[in-house]
């Protein structure tokens, strides 16, 4: 068998376009030259497109979780209070960095496969009458419960109320609906690595007009993230720091596939691929984390393992040619995830549902084989006859 | 005429050799497997070798600069006082993060064509009885002014006070020797762009015992950079956060071509190229910026410009197919740089030559057309004599 031929399910790093590889064997230019101005330009207008705003999108050589640093270092001072909505792991971590970089964080926590509720968080907000409450923190898309939370409804929530909305976007920018203009979101910020396309590598952020004026009187130390350093390269069409430019080919080749596609062509393939996933696994007997599903994500599915999860992964891995997630943290022990985001289609949605069909039968659990691909088809059918 | 063609002689980013280049081309793969373990374990081993250190270097995605704020944000606190020796533009950067981070900053500064003289430092540390100075900040080579400072001298004067000693050697490691064990230093730092052949991306750094120490008692606010998360991380042979892993490639590309030239080889090969280097900019009757020759770099030469440093760097790129690097902040309108890093050999210096004697020739200056060639060959010819 060839082993190297492995299908990668999981929710970033996802898999790389042929167009993106070849993208970074490009020769190296000159970061302070016309060549990567050129570059830069076509980078920037289609993060734009992308984010959905007139705001300049800002990269930063670093992990999508700099973003996170990035967006609390700017806009606040020590000891400022952020409210935290967290539906999961991530929204867990980004907690411990408010907490690392000395602000005080209020805590509004779902459990795991509930999304969060805009209720909720109108209710808190409306008590905030002193208005303590500086930012409120959420994640677009929970990676790991796999749950999309309804950002909308959150920021005219967030809006009503004043505070500065920051949304981790990571896995969800580029796969679902993410309108930073219109919806009024404050800061919004992602890595290359998932829906883009791209190899890790890159941290993009958007900052409202808000969060910039925030920024003139943040008192945060700060140096690497720093907007006001990022924002004048900027307007040179540069960065402060060098680039790095393998990876901006490899963006620039990412992004040309996307507008091709179209940011909405996007959006609709991964709303695809969430119905056919959720689809086979409840056709195998699987029930979603997801409390509601409406609430599910269309760029990774959390589902309840009726076996050790870790064995599941293993077989579909080893003597399958799929890679699949598993839990974070608490839910290690109970779920696995399939990550459909990035370069993904609904062929490959059908064979990671065909492996995890057989991974259950392999081991021991009754599955009845085909169910899962046939209720996939049915899903994909149906999108095809519009 | 084919112009693409060009030789990038600039002090960073560097030309990416191909097997570099191909090397990120690799399939996407899970950053939490046993695939991604052994490349980082094959990284980390070859860093160490470079580093020439027994202690752990940690990578961060990000760029070299990011490496400055790590070494702060680790081992001191808000308000401790550092003493930065300054022999240029970088010297002056790293200041600037310091003061940005709420430290308080000492200044030994030397001016543009100077070395630091561990004199001069040791007579500052031996005037601090009370210990108030808690590290030193040293360029190991100064990009912007083309010095390289004897680090091994420095590292003894500052072992004799106690402070921890801070290296920045992005554009040194690799090309130039630096024994962070044997020489006792506390933190160096380096970025994939510059010796090491990769494309920009990634900040690596070493701390040695007494910094991993002082990092425990350490005040500052950090996350994205903070050791405590990438060491432990370390110890399961990963990172905290998603890793760059194209980049991780081309750097294992990177570290296997130096290990088959070995680490004396590439400084072996850094020193004779910027012997050429500075015997051909002599016989065009140039002058370099460094006061003393035995203090100019090999990695990059500086050179005091006869014409409009702009005018000739544009004539070598637009008519000779080949990029010089201009000056930085107030030497920008004097000199000129060469660049000599990396996938770099003699014959790129001749070449780098050539085309500077040229592009003065065709401004109107006088030069002996060749010269500066058979001065460089002379080297040449002396090394391979032996």
């Amino acid at each position: 068998m060839i082993t190297e031929k492995s299908l990668l399910m999981i929710p970033g790093p996802t898999p790389i376009p042929p167009q993106v590889a070849a993208a970074m064997t490009q020769p190296m230019i000159n970061h302070r030259g016309e060549a990567f101005f050129s570059l830069f330009d076509e980078v920037s207008q289609g993060l734009r497109s992308l984010f959905r705003t007139e705001q300049p999108v800002y990269i930063f050589p670093g992990a999508g979780s700099g973003g996170w640093e990035a967006a609390l270092v700017n806009t606040l001072s020590p000891g400022d209070t952020v409210l935290s909505v967290s539906v999961g792991d991530f929204g867990e971590r980004w907690v411990k960095v408010a907490r690392a970089l000395g602000l005080t964080v209020e805590r509004l926590v779902f459990e795991p496969g509930q999304a969060a509720n805009p209720g909720r968080i109108a209710e808190r907000l409306n008590a905030d009458k002193a208005r303590v409450i500086k930012a409120v923190l959420v994640q677009h898309n929970e990676t790991s419960t796999g749950i999309t939370n309804d950002v909308r409804t959150i920021a005219q929530v967030v809006r009503e109320h004043g505070a500065l909305l920051m949304v981790d976007s990571v896995s969800g920018l580029g796969a679902l609906p993410l309108e930073f203009d219109a919806w009024g979101v404050d800061v919004a910020l992602t890595g290359a690595q998932k829906a883009l396309m791209c190899p890790p590598g890159l941290s993009m952020i958007a900052f409202s007009e808000r969060a910039r004026a925030a920024s003139e009187s943040s008192k945060m130390p700060r140096f690497y993230w720093d907007l006001k350093a990022v924002h004048s390269s900027y307007l040179k069409r540069q960065t402060p720091y060098t680039p790095a430019i393998s990876l901006f080919y490899a963006l620039q080749a990412a992004l040309r596939m996307i507008q091709a596609e179209t940011v909405e062509g996007a959006w609709a393939r991964h709303r695809l691929m969430g119905a056919m996933c959720r689809a086979g696994v409840k056709a195998m007997g699987l029930s979603l984390l997801a409390a509601d599903e409406a609430w599910a994500s269309n760029s990774v599915t959390a589902v309840r393992s009726p076996i050790e999860p870790k064995k599941l992964r293993k077989t579909a891995r080893e003597q399958l040619g799929v890679q699949l997630a598993g839990g974070q943290a608490e839910l290690e022990a109970s779920i696995f995830r399939i990550g459909h985001l990035g370069y993904v289609t609904p062929n490959d949605v059908i064979q990671a549902l065909t492996a995890t069909e057989m991974a259950l039968a392999l081991n021991g659990h009754p599955v009845e084989l085909g169910a899962a691909v046939t209720a996939a088809q049915r899903e994909w059918v149906r999108h095809l006859h519009g």
